[in-house]
């Protein structure tokens, strides 16, 4: 019984540490629907005249959306989106994206 | 033999005129040497803060070559890059990322 008691214990203390590993990129899903409609959920971009974000390098990704954020970068659209983002949603959404591998198609 | 002739000729008017569609991406490849320290020759970056140029949209590389060309958008190593390069150069470099198709890794 107790032995049960303890399995459970470890399984359930395993998966905690791994929840945030998982749950980062999982809140910057959540917050990468406003940015979908141009570029893709995943970060491949739909329209023309937008950048892929998927597989880009987190901390480029960060540096933009503060540039964007901050006026240091301009852009008709992105300049109002970032405008509200908070550190830690730039960070969820940079992981999100940084999180998408991409390859070269053969 | 005419016929051997005018078939030639045909072949040869077909192949003339698809070489510029071929020839283009492979001026930019070579050109591309330049950019390869940091974005990989084919843009998949090799560098941490630096973003895949590979498959993006030709219309988004000319506009942010040309950005960092006039100083509107500002960075310590492209700006420098870009400053020298002509209109043909930076369309050229654009065909070929723009040509290199990527995909999500599954």
């Amino acid at each position: 019984m107790l032995d049960v008691f303890f399995r459970k214990l470890l399984w359930g203390g395993l998966l905690a540490a791994c929840l945030p590993a998982f749950s980062v990129p999982q809140t910057g899903r959540q917050q990468a629907q406003q940015c979908a409609t141009c570029h893709g959920l995943q970060g491949l971009a739909i329209m023309a005249n937008t950048p892929h974000l998927a597989g880009q390098p987190d901390v480029y990704l960060i540096e933009q959306l503060k540039a964007f954020r901050n006026g240091q970068r301009q852009h008709a659209i992105m300049s109002l989106i970032a405008k509200p983002l908070s550190d830690a949603e730039i960070e969820n959404l940079a992981q999100w994206f940084s999180s998408q591998q991409i390859e070269i198609k053969q």
